[in-house]
């Protein structure tokens, strides 16, 4: 698609009355080009065992064929139909705590063949249904997919066969690797593999959960193929991702492996919640966007976001704007709401639509038609907006799990995850205005980027932290964090010195860490409050090589010891830090990095509420977001000249551009 | 009968020795006229299935019938013998947690064959047991009769028939009734319907915790027929309903339509349980009386109520005789202790009794001594004390289960629920001494009242709010709250504007909501300071049609909307809360209507710690009750000319009364 | 053993590589002279059913033998095989929430007979595998041995067994003792006898609680049985007690009664894990300590403490060195760390070692090669200390079991329990420099005491009152607090005047109770702040007979009441704690009493955090320990004259003596 996609979710089955012309006619007055049917509506379309009925589906595609409104069409397949688990009940997920019961959505055996029979029959009803229709651009397959913790017998047996496959039956290696000597859990035949439900061994539950991750991207890939039999060249394959959830998006996902798994697309796609009012911030927006735009390294869709949301979440005036906006300053190519009405049903009720329950124009509709405007006049300039950013950071499940299973202490009462940490570096980055991609732990072209951070690489093949070393020796800037490099890939501490393999690069080791209580960080190249000063969390007492101490511990029993170091290795710079800090003194160490190395630009000399994004449109042109994420008129120079979209006002280089609250602007170069 | 009840319950069965004798003669001395037997000791009198021994039961009787002490005798089936377990642990009740195990109380399944069986039997030996008896005035079915939570099998199956029922077969109009379409949850066949117990539908849990209450109605109903066969016609039947528990008595009870369940008995009971020492405030006497009155529109029996209870409820010198005459002022024509002794055995041991574990007399006996003696004394002059309430408060179990799946936010970290926004209308009457009734969402003559309270009615029939809106033409007061009149009777949302069918009456519409955050309230008519006027809990963005704004809200995004509003409807006033505030501002308000009303008296100048609460007692005469809830001395002009009963001592109009700390006075005019 | 034993815990098994010489090696060179063995490691000896491998033990024993290391072997029965649990799912325990699932240690039924009879049969296999070596010194049997919370049907029918033996048949006692009639659960027949599981009744269920004790205690005896089959003369039976654990070991194990276990073993041993870093204060090294001498009235193993610990204990430095010898001032004659090396499985990977998981010396390892030569060097002096306490505290496991089914209220929020009481009263006598004994309620020989502290003897049989009773006649002074004496062995209240039993020997009375809310107590004798004298937690209303006021409470309800009494009774003197006080008023109560008696000593004058602990070592002279758990200097003039053992100075009497901040001096008399 070559132009900007705006709309939202669409269920003409769950309307109070009869509305499609009129919900027609309101979106096209949105601007609204583009919606999402059919996903979880499976009872609808197959009200009974073997008897399907896709009238609201063609229904709604004769009007939106008629109208030239795009169509995306989701497999229902997250929701299963009452008469499934009353005739099969074995299709209901058992996890840890048993069998679920029917009721909620997302609560089946993804593996269940039973299960899967049904769902294989109903997409292939389904593509038949849809497969005559010009306004069907693409197909969403399934929706949030995860595991559901899914453990049952036949799960149990998968991951005997998949553990045998892995070890080519050598048990001993097997016992070995994963240290179940321990407590006496060793195995000492296949079939006397007991269920890992109860296990409180890490290697294999974080194994476990891996493989179940691995279920994830085997779903996906199966109903790429089958919707594959069935698709147009021109028309796309997309999955609705999504995060963390924190009451809002918030970190990597625990339960689905996204890098995986997005090979089995054609573009990624993804849904972003976030607070807003007072706490709208544009973190979540783009944190999720470089992600999802990280998977296939290509621009992405955003399939669902909020338009009104929670209660809570009412945006004020101009933020419905400014948040649309955001994402294709992330290299999104549509924007879509979650969803067009406001559920009257007792579900999801109060997560409102774009209209509310009166189904009438309101606040927010009408901030949504002049986005629609503007998404239709700008989107030459704005689609396909190409990113070249030159850091990195990476991250991994594994690390995630395994520090699910070896937690953190609790951070002054607080619970503090893997996810905390990453969003503690890319938050710094984010306000800094520093744009960055993400990366996996397989990633062989680390050299595209000139920094690469490494939050809390807990667990992690050797070949990993062996391309991390040599991207270093080569000239990369690394920084790593606590907790990285401790264990192999199966969470086995690595009994050499830590952090093994990359003591040389980062030139420290330590054999002993604590928990801080009143540690204050020395050094006072950086002007930051002592407050700020603090370690947090965790601290490694680093041992130095030969590598430059930039802050230790200002503690009586730990001033031994250094707490943040960095040691030229090779043609490259590798920076440790064996506590978490402050924002304030993160923000601080990049800054003298960013000013060393050169990198530093007017970017950097405007900060967070302020948020600079960037990247080059179509037509080779760079364009600069410049978004004001706060209830204060903000200034800045420009930092090119060009052409400021909303306005079309020509504006030079460093000239003051007056960014309105919980607005923007948009210049394109040239 | 014609004379104040003052007694407890007593239990000769858990007596450590025999003692009969000596607890008959000690509760003659305090003036204790009435006892409550036989409620939950089932054990004991069918030691062994089939096998029946009433002798504790009719020594009991044998010493009240000598000695001229009144006995209620109750039902002992709200705890089942062992042996029932043991041999049929299918009477056992299955709740979402699975079947519970034997050995606490009222956990059995009270829909199930063999528990009805065997509970019928015990009731009609033990009516037979006890006929004879003229010392026995009245019957108490169960106790704080409960559905437990059950939802096994035949529980669902009752489940689909009542359905069925009330659905006439009509499974499509089901359907959409209830919006089964959201997330596939669609019924196709009867047959298919599955346990509601996983379900996340609102509408389905609602109804189905609507038809467990009924459950609880039909199980009390055939109770009153079984001991209506055996009852002289002088003998009373009641129940000692309960209300919703916060550590105390709270609010509606979430189990119990008390409505519809009190039409089993031929007087209502209940007990109130509340904090004492400084904590006390009689409150929850207060509210539990006018809504227990309420039930039946008459006088009521108070079954129950702590003497010492807890060990924090210690009374404070006074305390227990302020309670016990406030119980009186409600309209309760008994006062009963549970219980007579402090349980020695290993069981709510620290519910304490009048006596204490060493059975002696002790500081709260000596009060209670004084308490009987007045009783006795006043008893012409308190008993059957009738109130002429103008005011009232509409109150719904379906609101507050429908409140329960759609929660309100927190308010500043605690759980705010329907019943609090019921009190927060309830006790800012109770400190302006506006003594109110309460009335259900069935309830046709509203006329009765000049204000009608409407405290959060989130889901209601039609019918319902029609008669609310026709009570305001007709010339009423209605003051009603945001989330009122929000979905219909099977929760879903009403998909016009809001609020349905009354915004004509309050002239106000909304379609957008929020949390407030910082906002407070506009408008400075009211003298009360900066940090009561703030928006809380919710906030409903009101856009004025042709009302008056009494309030909006200040906060820059949310200027532009309404907060509370009047209007003149027909020839009645209609006044909305899109909001809650503090008690300061609702007090503020209310007094504005009262003195504009001409509602204000002499008692609404006097306030909270001071309680004055009126009614007519059996010879026509005013009867006016100070209650000085506060360890100070309070003083007040009296209301009329009378007598104060207590002293004996001529009052006139006017004249200034002192009221001792944690004391009261009553003033029986003419 | 006549010589100080130094060790750790020694898994060849889990060792990432052969390093058996290297530790071996190692071990020496740091003075360890001992390691405990086999424990835990089933899975390796029997790696299939029937198929034995003590390649691993013997491989040690071998090397031990050679080198000259003492070694304890344990019995790996306390984590059991995957092969059992695949073949033998029955062997996993039935606990209140159902079956465990295979996984984690220690959740099998212990009275399962097929765990029963493979334990039986892998303790004689590793009894003759390990019979022919000289190095090993002695067993331990199983690791903190608990019930697990059995309780299944075949643990019901034991229990029903259990009881029906107690009452000789007589159900009738039974059910009064147990006040089975209460809500109905009177047992009629045996066979009727419910599961216990869901019992609410008190009496009932901490006797099952009892009775699940005496399943430990059965279990350690028969396995003592079978070791002792096999043991030479010289060698030692012990087991590793541990304690009630709130992130660290706290107080009186509530799973074990450690007086009756301990009869299966020649030599008591224990672990204890403790806060250190700012938090180290010494109070668990010497409570525990304390605890465990006495269970055989004898010195004790130390036989798990953390090197290195979470990662919150990390030492500073001194700290390790410290906490050794705090463990001999109690009267152990070893400390054996948990353990040698860091796990570098994903099991307890942060419960680290002596040494990290690099395996190389460390800081930690650096002070144990200083503490292993002080142990060598010094061991004559200070092996075998005994003590000749005058004071001891009474503890029970019934008293704790029946405070956790009627626990104490809330205090400011926080959770406080029967050892949080003992405790409040250790600790006070441990700032101090009071030494103390432990008691059971089982005690003869009272009279060897001075002075005895009974806290919150809450469930105990008559004749356990009527010997402290005796005992204070016959001169001893007696402290009992609040809820002494208030239920029976059978957790039922007694019915006379509390406390029973005990009131004329205290003089006082109580028949009301509450909790205090802002209550202070009177009495200005004790020079200590305000906000020091609260009444807490709990408050009798003590009515005054014969004794003398310490304290009343400064409330105006409650003015009338006394707080806290003393009384001469006999020959002794009887002092009766209403309530709970601050730490401060209770020294200063303490104070008072030591002082008038003549108790005073120079070690009162000295307090915490500079702590004395004293005994006679093996040549009848006494030998002090000077403490100092603080990062200051600390002074104080020496008790006795005598030789100071680091450094072998002499010292005289009253000579200023200094100790390091985390230091220690030995002075030994003569």
């Amino acid at each position: 698609m070559d132009q900007l996609l705006y709309g939202a979710a669409y269920y003409d089955e769950y309307m109070p009355y009869e509305r499609l012309d009129k919900d027609i006619s309101m979106m096209k007055k949105a601007g609204i080009n583009v919606i999402r049917i059919a996903e979880s509506t499976w009872s609808t379309e197959e009200p009974e065992e073997g008897v399907f009925d896709f009238s609201y589906v063609t229904k709604v595609l004769d009007a939106c064929e008629k109208e030239g409104i795009y169509v995306i069409v989701g497999t229902p397949t997250y929701a299963i139909p009452a008469w499934m688990a009353k005739a099969y009940p074995e299709v209901m997920v058992t996890d840890r705590s048993g069998r679920r019961p029917y009721g909620a959505r997302q609560i089946m055996d993804i593996t269940h063949p039973a299960y899967r029979f049904f769902a294989e029959r109903i997409i292939r009803r389904l593509m038949e249904a849809v497969k005559g229709y010009r306004c069907v651009i693409g197909f969403q397959l399934d929706n949030e997919t995860k595991h559901f913790g899914t453990s049952s017998e036949n799960v149990q047996q998968m991951f005997v066969r998949y553990i045998r496959k892995k070890y080519d039956g050598d048990l001993e290696r097997f016992n070995h690797d994963f240290g179940l000597a321990y407590w006496s859990n060793r195995i000492n035949s296949w079939e006397e593999f007991p269920s890992v439900t109860g296990t409180i061994n890490g290697s294999l539950g974080c194994e476990f959960e891996k493989f179940q991750r691995q279920l994830v991207t085997d779903f996906l890939k199966r109903q790429a193929e089958i919707v594959g039999e069935y698709k147009r060249e021109d028309q796309f394959i997309t999955h609705n991702f999504d995060f963390e959830w924190k009451g809002y998006s918030h970190g990597v996902q625990p339960d689905v492996d996204h890098f995986k798994a997005a090979e089995a697309v054609t573009i990624a796609g993804c849904d972003i919640y976030h607070p807003t009012q007072d706490l709208l911030t544009g973190k979540e927006i783009a944190f999720g966007g470089d992600l999802i735009r990280s998977l296939k390294k290509d621009n992405y869709l955003l399939i669902e976001t909020e338009a009104q949301g929670f209660p809570e979440w009412t945006p004020y005036e101009g933020q419905l704007r400014l948040q649309a906006f955001s994402h294709l300053a992330s290299g999104a190519d549509s924007v879509m709401y979650w969803h067009w009405h406001s559920i009257h049903n007792a579900c999801e009720t109060y997560w409102k639509g774009l209209l509310s329950h009166d189904l009438e124009e309101n606040a927010v509709y009408r901030e949504a038609c002049c986005i629609g405007r503007q998404f239709r006049e700008l989107s030459p300039s704005l689609v396909h907006l190409k990113k070249e950013n030159k850091t990195a950071i990476m991250v991994s499940n594994e690390a995630l799990s395994a520090l699910k299973w070896f937690p953190f202490p609790a951070d002054g009462g607080n619970t503090v995850n893997y996810n905390d940490v990453v969003r503690w570096i890319y938050d710094a980055l984010y306000e800094m205005n520093i744009e960055c991609d993400f990366v996996s732990t397989d990633e062989k072209e680390l050299e595209r980027y000139d920094m690469l951070f490494v939050p809390a690489l807990y667990s992690a093949p050797e070949e990993c932290l062996q391309r991390i070393k040599d991207y270093a020796a080569r000239g990369g800037c690394v920084l790593a964090t606590f907790k990285t490099a401790f264990t192999d890939e199966h969470v086995k501490v690595w009994s050499d010195v830590q952090p093994h393999l990359l003591k040389e690069c980062f030139g420290i080791t330590y054999n002993q860490f604590t928990v801080p209580f009143n540690v204050g960080l020395t050094g006072d190249s950086y002007q930051i409050p002592e407050e700020e000063r603090k370690a947090r969390l965790f601290m490694e007492l680093l041992e130095n090589g030969d590598a430059q101490v930039i802050s230790g511990y200002n503690h009586y029993a730990w001033k031994a010891y250094a707490a943040v170091t960095r040691k030229e290795f090779g043609k490259g710079l590798c920076i440790y830090m064996g506590c978490m800090t402050s924002p304030a003194y993160l923000k601080a160490l990049l800054t003298e990095i960013w000013q060393e190395k050169g990198w530093w630009t007017w970017k950097q000399e405007i900060h967070f509420p302020l948020i600079i994004r960037e990247g080059r449109n179509c037509s080779g042109n760079r364009v600069t977001y410049y978004l004001n994420y706060s209830r204060e008129l903000q200034e800045c120079g420009s930092g090119h000249k060009g052409r400021e979209l909303f306005s079309g006002r020509e504006v030079d280089k460093g000239e003051r551009l007056q960014v309105q609250p919980w607005n923007l602007l948009i210049v394109e170069e040239g």
